[in-house]
């Protein structure tokens, strides 16, 4: 078990359940409590899941009765969507409303019109709901597994475990080398959040790595081995259409989607139309069997700042549209998977022309990075474009780490991604003005200000750190409640100028801040009243 | 001397000169020439100024002649903006038209209307010119400087090296402590960059740190040592009118700026206007005598989220703006500084309101940071802000490092805020559609779809951090050719696909790319004759 308190139970702060009554039992909702040194206390979100536990027992299994009470109903589907639509509120549901703090209704119906997602295979009861949606919170996702090249299935479990203590709110198992299934199976059973797959990578295994050899059977035998593990979204590249792949020739980087990239190659080897599009309701059927969600992938997103918004991506963005549609019509969850690669002007375009064609269906998104020009940077370059597509409304950020086209992300990259992608998250709820969303930032700030040094640190994303680079400087006990820190010193500390200043007009009689305003208000009337501003 | 290849010549970059003939001279204009392994090369914006010099004896005084020549027109006035507005070209101008790929009437007209300052003190020789505007390449400023607490004249000018090798394009020497006078001469002498100060902190130092014993003649002798030194713009707070400081009683954070606590304070003590804007003329007239340019500072910006945009911090905007005014009456160059901490959706509200008030006069902005809950990294959460802002229209940066909130930047802090800038800086530039910005973006995309993994290292901002991320999982010279990397592994390379992709089609006979596509095209013509899209 890690101790680590970064994103998850700190020195001063502590998970905390709230009790939330449904059809005669409770459910038990997470968050992380701080408790700050003024005595209040700010509960935040949480993903940890459950710590402590056995990885080779697994974690415990939270949705089991759930799940078995609602396969009374026997209807063959068993997605959110089939039952939203009903007017049937699930307790996962319930657990997200919960979460959130919005009512149970709102998710339903949110649910219902498929403008949010509840990713929650039924064959993964250890999942903690949680809602995908642009009126909710803004979601992440954390890219995890191994290559040919590197990596082993601890490692990805660690990665996991880690990536969810930090805040990544969904989590890709992208494996491609040895053992796919088994390190899939050490990642569900571990997993409190929902985690996705793109399943085309293990059918080309399967295929001995030759994309002409794919179809529909391989793949379909590939999900259903899939969603019996418990996979909650599958990003399934049926959007690649044969007529688009001759549009990708003149680009700088031409097909840079791994996925994309396979079923282009496939539908040019036989001159025939993408199997995933045209045996698409076969796919569908599957997944509603599961609740399996479709993440449905965007296999030709632009790779560089040349290729954005061209007329390969936006025709493949129209057919996403079509297919949603089809999803739909099988109740079968659905988010639309985003570029890529996009200079900040072109950014809004693709968020409005994805609301128009996928009819609001939630947009997950990679970055965008908003330049080519930093590798080695490229949590920085996408968490620019990533922040400001989450404001115009894309519903989950898929986070870049800086290893980004260089090489597989370590434990170091995964959790500077994961709070790269934190920050874009956030900063687009605060521009969104989502309600509760500025509390954190006004308890930190007024934590500033106050020279609350721990609780400063305590409500960051990342108190090690914090605490560290304070210390590297003032690493003595008694600089924690000091009034300055090492960037002025004593006398140029402007909060202390400011606190100084408070202090000098009740000492003048002024009294409170509201006292001193009024104080003031008189002088300054009275110096505007003398002549007003010298220079008008 | 250091041999460190970032932002600077590399291995596989050299330092070269465009000469510019002017009025009977050349003018040598550096820019860095990175040559490609195509055979290509590209020629980079280079702030790295002269290299292996011994510091005790500082830069050559390239501007030397220069200015002696002008010295003989005796108007008392030597302002860049003086020369402008009497239509009078500068060697500084053609150097900065050379470097900007700009006709230099552009450059005149742009600095005569305002729009524009180039910092150019005629006591600093040194100086390889630049220009700060929203019509020329976005800039970056570093700020360095000890405290009371920390760091040494050595540890500071290394800092002004490193910065400017990584790209900085103005310095900031913020010291408060000891030796303040000799740790700026230190940096000037030795920097190719314009250096900006923030000159109440050396006053402040001189009134043993009693903000209410300040007056106009302490000030003004601050101003004239510096200006002496040849400091090119000084930050100044003739903003902080008496009538704004209590509307900073009720603020989150109060007054975060050091020269905006100090004058509030100030006002507060005397019951009287800030002495920085009754004797604004006296200022002007000192300021026009060295050509040191105004950066009026923002001392109410916001230093919390709940603080933005609020009636303290647009009540100065609008005074800067009328100081703007009195500022070019003198011909005396003008930028404004601006905040902070910033929501996203209330960013585009500062820029316009900016223009709008200060009449065009160039934006300086300190970030602004999107949100406040991330210390120890607020050089993501603020580079966010300061793309954003850049493309709506701010001329320069002023960088934020990790350690903002913490402590004082060490090296790695600078090099960290350094390049988060340097992407936010040209992600504007790219957004705002500057002519030539691409160009890097698209060499190295092309170098890593190629596979030329030397270039692409090379093209970006931290050739040294990219070369070891990728040589982390795959350190063998090979690797460097292959056609693959540790992320995907062979199989899964979809470049690599993408690349069969198109040999496959000229197997089949299909030759060329535009041969590719016309054969695609017939191919998906004909799909599209036998009944089109499966679903529609």
């Amino acid at each position: 078990m890690s101790t680590s308190t970064i994103g998850a139970a700190g020195a001063r702060s502590h998970k905390v359940f709230r009790e939330v009554p449904f059809d005669g039992t409770t459910l038990r909702v997470p968050a992380r409590r701080v408790q700050l040194g003024n005595g209040e206390s700010l509960d935040l979100y949480d993903t940890s899941g459950p710590q402590g536990h056995d990885r080779r027992v697994g974690l415990p299994k939270l949705r089991g009765p759930w799940i078995a009470r609602r396969a009374a109903l026997g209807t063959g589907n068993v997605s959110q969507m089939h039952y939203a639509r009903r007017g049937i509120v699930t307790e996962e549901m319930a657990f997200v409303a919960a979460r959130e703090g919005v009512e149970v209704e709102f998710v339903r119906a949110e649910i219902a019109a498929g403008r949010a997602i509840l990713p929650a295979n039924v064959r993964h009861p250890e999942l903690e709901p949680m809602i995908i949606g642009r009126n909710f919170l803004v979601k992440i996702n954390a890219n995890i597994g191994n290559s040919a090249v590197a990596s082993s299935i601890e490692e990805e479990v660690d990665k996991l475990s880690w990536s969810t203590r930090l805040g990544a709110d969904t989590v890709m198992d992208l494996s491609t080398g040895k053992n796919i299934h088994e390190t899939r199976e050490w990642i569900l059973r571990n997993s409190a959040v929902p985690i996705g797959t793109v399943p085309i990578y293990q059918a080309l295994e399967k295929v001995k790595g030759r994309p002409e050899k794919l179809d529909i059977d391989i793949f379909l035998e590939t999900l259903e081995e899939q969603a019996q593990q418990g996979v909650d979204y599958f990003t399934i590249h049926a959007g690649v259409l044969l007529r688009y792949v001759p549009l990708t020739a003149k680009r700088v980087t031409g097909i840079v989607s791994r996925g994309g990239s396979i079923m282009a190659k496939w539908c040019l080897a036989h001159h025939k139309e993408n199997f995933l599009y045209t045996e698409f309701e076969r796919i569908c059927e599957l997944m509603k069997r599961y609740d399996v969600s479709f993440s449905l992938g965007d296999g030709l997103r632009p790779g560089s700042i040349a290729d954005a918004n061209d007329e390969a991506q936006f025709g493949e963005l129209q057919t996403l549209g079509e297919l949603t549609e089809i999803a739909w019509k099988h109740d079968v969850q659905v988010m639309i998977e985003g570029p890529g690669h996009v200079p900040m002007h072109k950014i809004r375009e693709n968020m409005d022309l994805q609301l128009k064609l996928c009819k609001e269906a939630p947009f997950y998104t990679l970055g965008p990075l908003v330049t080519d020009i930093a590798p080695g940077y490229d949590h920085i370059t996408s968490a620019i474009g990533a922040a400001m597509i989450g404001w115009y409304g894309t519903a989950m950020l898929c986070y870049v780490t800086p290893k980004e086209h260089l090489g597989l992300p370590d434990r170091e990259d995964v959790k500077q991604g994961v709070i790269a992608y934190k920050i874009a998250a956030h900063a687009a709820d605060l521009a969104k003005g989502h309600k509760g969303a500025q509390e954190r930032d006004n308890a930190l700030s007024r934590a500033r200000f106050e020279f609350r040094w721990e609780d400063q640190f305590e409500l960051g994303l990342d108190p090690q750190t914090a605490r560290a680079y304070h210390d590297a400087t003032l690493p003595q006990e008694g600089a924690k409640t000091a009034h300055f820190c090492s960037m002025c010193g004593p006398h140029f500390c402007s909060m202390k100028i400011t606190d100084d200043l408070r202090r000098l007009a009740q000492e003048q009689g002024v009294g409170a801040d509201e006292a001193l305003a009024r104080g003031l208000k008189e002088k300054s009337d009275e110096f505007a009243r003398r002549g007003g501003a010298l220079y008008s």
